[in-house]
């Protein structure tokens, strides 16, 4: 049909859903919430200012998933994303070592915070433990994405040790964005210690409450947590208290609620796997989260002839730090998964 | 009792509510929200991503009520908080001309932004026009507040359009946090104008709904709205969604409801600042917002003989820029005020 997209960023793709459309863009779960996320929510509760660091039933709840921690040690956030940002605004300044490719958002993220990323690229899809141990130290933290986005790999458990003891040894923080940390295929998730780490984590993927937007960071240096704390009493309050109390309420959902999710991932992952093997395209294997970013060839002419000729949504793997590479996110049926793997095959075809 | 008190923020008072501690402190009104916010919210179809700059009806809604513009000027933010700290990251850096007193996160907002106060001390409680007029050139933007946090006062509809002239004249921003528009006992709102105008509001004190954090910023400067969205984008993603649908619900309420809580300031208003005057206290009378910001002698002492002693909860004026002066909001129905007063007036005269 030969319209001229703008590939600038993911943005160019709001709103394109519906009308026969594929769309494996954006990141968000298709499933529904537990039902006990949703139920019996007072919003008149919530309507007075809570605490900053967020409301204590829901930390003490979370401590209880940390090993040696308190409700403390916890800030409640507006997503993931502003626990992100609160955490690189606390730092100030420095380098940040980041694996690429990444998730979309850490570059910006670290610029706005007067940060720098220093690159590390990733073999095989995982954190190349050499090239670790060589720009570390230069850095005041490293920021970790197991499982990731947008590469779906899991890092190895000895290279989680390995980040453990050299940080630890030379004081520098471990950032370690966890969001899917309940998507895993492939073993457990392992939560790394030490004292400058700091986790972040969120409801919206495993509990499939995106818009709600209630995420937060945890770290056993409550010098950290409380200037996190304090810079969030002036640059956003409290988070919003209906999405606390909806958070709350989904942690007390009966665990076969996410057992039952990533089996459901788990086919997905196998069929979009296998189908894009059978295409011919050279892909990592996702050990969890639910994105692939296979090669192809010509990505800009490609997503661009995918969606204005195929009806089909894929993201530019540049905006990742992955230039010759697409991504795509599996948060669809088994049906639609299969239809769009038909009409890749034949776009690829085409070009 | 002589309980040391750690008077550095009001962080001290946090939960020092209840077994009959009256409490001047924390600003937010205590008058239940427009029964319309709070019904027939269905929070299943607020759980998945929105639009970054916040949901379109509530964004048409809004145009409606500034003059020659469109939903495109506004993004629904968490809270006034976080637009006046999108505003200031995105001016990034440079001087900004700052009223004194000043509601007490101005000051850290423009440090974490990396931009610096220019103070301009209020004569009266309102604007200095010469001091405006020779200290706004070296500055990229001007914050104002009317009314005002802590003072309670209204500037002049003259100041106001002096301060127009001469920001369209130089280019130089207008930042006006009007949170209290519709508390002003005196006069209508007066909506500033101009090209560089950035408007912040929220519907925390109008609708009585603080804890759920949903604010705006407006501004027909389309490239400023645009960079604030971009940042959004990474920084915390589309404001909570059953806040967004609860503020566009509220704003549907009749007029009666914004009416009839405006009587009920003024009659506290009345009562508070008559009361002030007849215990002999030198103050400035309130014309909108809900605070009193009298001088008091001892303003430490005072602040902890009142709370250690009386149960009385006020804040220290030098958390606003005021140091010989106490804050009281007056969000407190009318025999509390009045029992407030008596033991005020009690402990004053053993300072």
């Amino acid at each position: 049909m030969g319209i001229k997209l703008n590939l600038k960023s993911p943005a160019v793709f709001i709103g394109k859903q519906g009308n026969g459309v594929i769309s494996f863009g954006s990141g968000q779960p298709d499933l529904p919430p537990p039902r006990e996320a949703v139920e019996d929510i007072d919003i008149r509760r919530d309507l007075r200012y809570g605490l900053i660091q967020g409301c204590l039933p829901l930390r003490i709840s979370l401590a209880e998933e940390y090993p040696a921690s308190s409700a403390e040690n916890f800030v409640i956030t507006n997503g993931a994303s502003e626990a992100l940002d609160l955490i690189f605004r606390v730092m100030d300044n420095g380098k940040v070592l980041l694996p690429r490719p990444y998730y979309y958002s850490y570059p910006p993220i670290l610029k706005y915070a007067g940060m720098e990323p220093v690159y590390m690229d990733l073999k095989q899809g995982r954190i190349d433990v050499d090239d670790f141990r060589k720009k570390i130290k230069e850095c005041k933290a490293i920021l970790i994405n197991s499982p990731s986005n947008p590469t779906g790999r899991v890092e190895a458990i000895d290279t989680l040790k390995e980040i453990e003891e050299v940080t630890e040894k030379l004081g520098i923080y471990v950032v370690s964005d966890e969001v899917y940390k309940d998507i895993i295929y492939e073993r457990e998730n392992y939560i790394i210690k030490g004292d400058h780490v700091i986790t972040v984590n969120s409801f919206s993927k495993t509990y499939a409450m995106c818009g709600v937007r209630v995420g937060y960071l945890w770290s056993p240096d409550q010098e950290f947590v409380n200037k996190a704390i304090e810079m969030k009493t002036h640059t956003s309050m409290n988070t919003n208290l209906v999405g606390q109390d909806m958070a709350l309420r989904a942690m007390k959902s009966p665990k076969s609620y996410v057992e039952q999710q990533l089996e459901i991932w788990k086919k997905r992952r196998n069929l979009i796997y296998q189908g894009l093997k059978d295409i011919g395209l050279d892909l990592w294997k996702p050990e969890g989260a639910f994105y692939v970013l296979p090669k192809v060839p010509s990505p800009e002419k490609f997503v661009g002839k995918l969606y204005t000729d195929y009806n089909v949504i894929v993201y530019l793997g540049s905006w990742f730090g992955a230039p010759n590479r697409v991504r795509l996110s599996y948060a669809l049926d088994e049906e639609e998964i299969k239809e769009g793997l038909n009409r890749i095959k034949d776009c690829l075809s085409k070009i």
